[in-house]
């Protein structure tokens, strides 16, 4: 940074979220660093060397001359990297164990779901109809997860945990104990072993639109469930929702749970809404809570400023 | 055993159950070994060495002259011990790693779907509603096992990997890892500190009745969660079933799994099937599985006319 810098105030600036907590949080723990706030108090830009974001609008971060880095406050980096003008600064991505417990919580919650037939022996309760159906062991069932980063693998491992065959596709095809791992070019093979589909996924140029009819139509339907089963809990703009609608339709998938959707909320027409095999949450399936990462962030602050590497830096070419 | 007692035959003896499938993995894999069965193919009584049951009628077991062992080959042997004419062999109790994986599956999934609002999400879906609900983390929760043999330690490690604040109760108060332990005495305390009850006990005369709307009372509700559950997979008995509705009521319950009633199937007048916060499955959390059994039993009776140990008896005094 240039010698006569002394910029080390913090922008906050966030949409979509309610902001309140995030700026409570920041003045009860950094009490002695200026807080810019966006959209209403954000005084004097040369001032800001740190940006604490999510989906910021467009040309914010690029009028801060003096800005050394861009933390993201959610997870996933997509409403920043697809922005041409951002600023060549460093972006740290959220890691954070309270943001991947929350995630593992959501996708064990949906594989054991569909694993069980609970809304199967929910429909039952309606109709007062006690009838009990064949449960596969779980060690009979092939788990796969789209997306082996830290959220996918710490997934992966509490699956493993209650039994599952479990098997992750990533870029990489970086291993994993006691888990079968995949590289882009084997996809045929991860899906052909795979009933229940969990997509971590980043969205990037490259997986958007992923999930789609032809992807679907590669899983295992004739497997221990008897069907294949899809969660998205990575970005609503991985999927193509009238291809999952026709998957459900001809019967490639037999039940699916979605947290996120090409829009967000989902418009009251969506089909999907009361489709009887779809279980929908409202983008809540790792919500970030301030608590945790504003000190996560500020640490982070801290270590830069000693002159130490940050951490979880994002990868503009990869995207991620 | 007397040394002219050459008996060595398996009496198969299952009611509610459907017999097939214990049929043909004891003959699959014991062939050389007679296998009578009841009601219709009994055969000679004085052949028979081993009972393999669930729920035999009364008396068929003290009219075997030679019996040396009892297997039940499902959790819990409440439908033996009450038996008071019941023969003085030893009593082997099922303790198999996949009953105990199933079990897992469903305490974690049903705490989970408590814990992440599963039901709550499903109302608004039913009426396309897309609104947030703030998540408390899994360390804030905490969750209380009463009973911690085989399955309950198993589902507390699952829970404890997730992050939940797990505490066991016990009759011997016995320690575990990174769970709060409790003796019996200590109830009140392990009430307080507990929103989610899981009862995993075993029916004895000491646990017969024992979640009555006075344990209930003492649940925590005002935690994170703002409200108590209880999620019974132990015994239908163990339960009160009026005083649930009256927790459910008077909002001591905030919601409600059962997967055990004290008549099964849960006859269709009960007000259970219809309470919107009840969630009720047909006693499947842990549906023995004869493949995986009946090889534990063999392995048994091998080691036991070897001269070896019996593994998991029953203490007839404790009742399980």
């Amino acid at each position: 940074m240039p010698p006569n810098d002394r910029s080390r105030a913090i922008l906050l600036a966030v949409s979509g979220w309610e902001r309140a907590a995030w700026e409570a949080k920041l003045r009860a723990l950094a009490p002695h660093r200026d807080l810019h706030l966006w959209p209403d108090r954000i005084g004097a830009r040369p001032q800001i060397a740190y940006a604490c974001v999510w989906k910021p609008p467009t040309g914010l971060l690029s009028a801060l001359p003096n800005l050394k880095v861009i933390f993201s406050l959610g997870a996933g980096v997509d409403h920043l990297v697809s922005d041409p003008d951002l600023p060549r600064v460093p972006i740290v991505r959220i890691v954070d164990p309270d943001l991947t417990s929350r995630m593992t919580e959501y996708v064990v919650l949906q594989v054991l779901m569909h694993h069980r037939r609970l809304r199967l022996y929910q429909d039952q309760q309606a109709e007062r109809v006690w009838r009990e159906y064949p449960q596969p062991a779980a060690g009979e069932v092939g788990v796969g997860i789209m997306g082996l980063g830290v959220l996918g693998r710490d997934a992966a491992q509490v699956l493993r945990r209650l039994g599952f065959r479990v098997a992750g596709l990533s870029r990489t095809g970086s291993s994993m104990a006691d888990v079968e791992t995949f590289r882009p070019d084997q996809r045929a093979a991860f899906l052909a072993r795979t009933e229940i589909l969990v997509c971590l996924l980043p969205l990037t140029a490259e997986t958007r639109g992923i999930i789609c009819l032809r992807l679907l139509r590669g899983l295992k339907r004739d497997g221990a469930l008897g069907g294949a089963y899809l969660i998205n809990a990575g970005r609503g703009d991985l999927q193509i929702e009238a291809d999952i609608l026709a998957a459900l339709q001809e019967e490639t998938l037999a039940g699916v749970s979605l947290d996120v959707f090409a829009t967000e909320p989902l418009p009251p027409e969506s089909p999907l809404w009361l489709h009887p095999k779809v279980t929908i949450t409202p983008h809540v399936a790792a919500v970030s809570d301030p608590g945790a990462l504003v000190a996560n962030v500020l640490q982070q602050i801290e270590r830069f400023e000693q002159g130490l590497p940050l951490n979880n830096l994002v990868n503009r070419r990869l995207g991620y």
